[in-house]
């Protein structure tokens, strides 16, 4: 294989650009030519692709974005788009494609692989780190840590005065982030889609803990959970003497600075992909399992469903004692 | 003056604590005796007060929020509860209060100091610089600063996907955090409570900034000028092309450790307001003008108005050329 | 068991109060009675020990450095002292005791395990990654995430003005932490106390960058490998035009805000300690091996060597490309 | 005044790129074509200059560094070099230039001006806040907050371990930067250039400090009153029981993110230097002075000398108490 494209998808993820960085230098050591491509598939489609050299991703590792763009792009469902989009990399000579995204990224990259047999590597990017066959998405390290970080300084003004905070983090449908900032934050309740909301539970809870001496009580609430102010007003009904505030996380936990864990996993992811192109390992996604780099069939990554962790939903509930 | 009482009262702000530290470090540095009240005039109220020494503060000059704990106490507004509070410095021999707080703080501190000809100094403390009198007040810069560092964080998303994005920021019915906040964004548009909004001129804005090129547009919205949720609503209807997201930045804005401008102001503010009830200057809030500590009479304060910066608003539309 | 002791030992680490924090709690949530003991193995010695309830540990998860105070105390070597400091855990009832620290941590609990057959568990804690037996310590996530972050700071700079760059960093006598720091931050060069340094080759690494168009050089140096001020010298007399500046990170290292990772490790790693003390596992290092909880012998740990990645200097060497 | 130039020359400062989008907006603004130099007075007597639009200095407000580099190029003394930079200016038909910078660049700038009365502005930018004639510098309140939030980071770590600890911070032969970071962090003592150091009050003070119940003391050393490896030296021999470390903050302090001061400051500097060259007012600086904007002959500059606030070292004293 002497050349190979790179693209970034869906909604863009702390570290993509290192992931990205990655892909190109792997590519220069291993002799081959490495194109970018803008805009994941829409500039696949529209056919925007230019070639990249080492200096291209200098100074990148520390940034925020992809330099590349990403962009969520419906139409790539429809297969005369792919055919397009395939002709392009055909025309180029390009014998293999990286594309670095979340859960629609992964249809797309299975779809291409699929359809025209054509060599796809999938980099696993995502915030939300809901993607099938990996521990650990690009960027879920960083999302949890700017998450944390902000919740820190709103617990820091909860304490002053005595409230419930319900804060509304992102995730989609999944659960999987706001458990794990839950449990990093010290929150007392987690909600997440993927456990029916049970309000006499979380009444008691609230309740038990003013008992217990708690003067503030941390509520994180996945976004695919429900909204923060309904729950806020559902509190509010229940506990109308207790000062019930609420703030949803919102962009910025997209916007963080790549932390060191999810600068080193998308090197390896990166460094990785391009090796199982060249070593012929097409129509897998590369993740990260109990510490090593395995390689999932983009099949079972677009029909698996990832779960949160029950263990640290345990836990959680343990350390709000 | 033997022993004085302080309090932080409202909404608490970064810097509070460097207040107290400043406060309790130079009474005893004058030998006077120094009091802390808990949950400001509700305490006060309630007789929740105790001796400090300057242990009690070591190691606060970097903590959020304040040890002495703020609330909002709206009881205050009736003479028979001040009366009691009087009572309360009185019956310990208390000569002298300095209240820590904003613009409610601001009218409590003046009616203790009216009403009773009680010796009270006022320090101004508040994330959102609507004190008259005052450039500037303790904690004002610190979330200056938390708001453009979150916004650095939702703008680089932004720069990814070509957006128009909408940053509702704090200030309750003042424009002086949003102006602030914008010009060191380099917003595009700032909307505040003291202009109404001109949509037409705000469509113009954004419509001839796509003609200069710019791929993506940054609002910032004072809380009192509208809702976010609602100004997403009116550009998509204008622009149903573009992609139009939002984000309410909340309780965020007061979480921030406190920057060296508000440590500094606190410091000043705290010493100065120990001196001028030792010198026998009552009935004031300290300030700072022209890089000057000044003494504003309270009356002045609770009656004046601040405007924000409109040299910046001209900064602002300049710069987004 | 119904009553056990913790304490935080040697150089502290972040995570050390949410150590704590899960020990004390998951001690309550099991009915046991909970006792900290102030100043590590020196306070043991000093019988500086106290009753801990919930609160104790209420808003330390964000929190540096350790509640409970930790020290160096060499004279722990010496049997006589350990057995005072047994006889003091023997006289109030406590039957087990968890040790948070490092290398040097490991050795101390292993003699009072070994010594009198105490029940003792030790949770590996140390900003160096030096622990045999797991792969992560509670700490080293936030060390390097506060060093990549300084570096990141410095590079900036480096980047306006073409220099080559030394970077000094912690570690003690060993190279992990330089090698994570080095992969995290983009470094060209690594230089650790297990691979001799061949100037020969760095030399040529450095021209060959020069060549290859690079504008600057980042070196990490870990401490073991050498001193900052000696390798510029040796630096700047083979390359006496080029611009050579170096940065000892020094102790701002320890004292980063505990990140997601590492908040979650102490925790699982607190949680699980006080299981083991119930269920009569003792003598062991409580570890993270391939994403699961492993328990250790103390013997192992304190005779086994753990090296650093060399997959991950490998990388770092693409990457430099 | 049809066409101007900008440069950033010595030290780069954070901000520098605020001061450079401002500098090309406001000129763009009025209507002049800007041109920047890349390299300082090296590229100017290089020629290193090309024309500037308003997409060259997007994004760049949050951005560390300068894009238009910045060296020291001490050749500039020489007359004849001058008269070649002089030259590649006139050549261009360029009529003004703006000169960002500190110290030295204040001497370039105010040579360009007396040698060839050639119109000149200087910005001033500097962490050192160093330049006679204005209250801050560009860059100034960026450094100070970085070397705090480091500190906090290491007082985070002294105050589990009960030491002495020298903290060296830059500010070449000038101790301002040192006296306002002293303050901020609650320093008990501060050693700078301009104050010959009594080594018995300082014996004195930090013995004090013990018997007040002080577990820990914090020293700031300016780099210009003396290196931290001999003041620690010093203070291990008159106190051998102590634990006593230090830390050089170096190369971190340029590296910061420019706070919301600084841009701000860097914007009104970079609008006002375009007006004072588009309304004929050359050859001063531009500074604030007591919360405004003034115009300062560069002859001052260059002879003037700036003090620490004397003031807050009286403050300092007071805090440790």
């Amino acid at each position: 294989m002497e050349k190979i494209a790179v693209a970034t998808t869906g909604g863009d993820a702390p570290g993509m650009n290192c992931a990205i960085r990655a892909v190109v230098r792997t590519s220069l050591y291993y002799g081959m030519k490495i194109f970018g491509i803008r805009r994941g598939f829409r500039g696949l489609y529209e056919d925007d692709i230019f070639e990249m050299n080492s200096r291209d991703v200098s100074g990148i590792i520390n940034e925020v974005g992809t330099i590349l763009k990403s962009m969520r792009f419906s139409e790539f469902t429809d297969k005369k788009i792919r055919e397009v989009a395939f002709q392009n990399l055909k025309k180029r000579g390009i014998e293999g494609l990286i594309v670095i995204g979340g859960d629609g990224s992964a249809k797309g990259a299975y779809s291409i692989f699929s359809d025209f047999n054509f060599p796809v590597v999938l980099i696993p990017a995502s915030i939300d780190n809901d993607l099938y066959g990996t521990d650990y998405t690009v960027g879920f390290d960083t999302a949890v840590n700017t998450a944390v970080e902000a919740i820190d300084r709103i617990r820091d003004t909860a304490t002053s005065h005595e409230r419930i905070f319900i804060i509304e983090v992102m995730g989609r449908e999944k659960g999987n982030l706001a458990v794990e900032i839950a449990l990093a934050c010290g929150a007392e309740i987690v909600l997440i889609p993927e456990k029916k909301i049970d309000w006499d539970e979380v009444f008691d809870e609230l309740e038990n803990q003013v008992k217990r001496g708690k003067v503030s009580s941390l509520i994180i609430l996945a976004e695919g959970a429900g909204k923060a102010p309904e729950v806020a007003k559902i509190l509010q009904k229940k506990f109308p003497e207790r000062e019930i505030r609420f703030s949803i996380l919102g962009y910025i936990q997209r916007g963080g600075k790549p932390t060191y864990f999810t600068r080193t996993l998308a090197t390896k992811f990166g460094f990785e992909a391009v090796k199982m192109l060249k070593d012929g390992n097409y129509g897998y996604m590369v993740g990260f399992k109990n510490e090593e780099i395995v390689h999932i069939p983009l099949k079972e990554v677009v029909s698996g469903k990832k779960l949160p962790s029950f263990e640290n939903l345990k836990l959680i509930k343990i350390m709000s004692i």
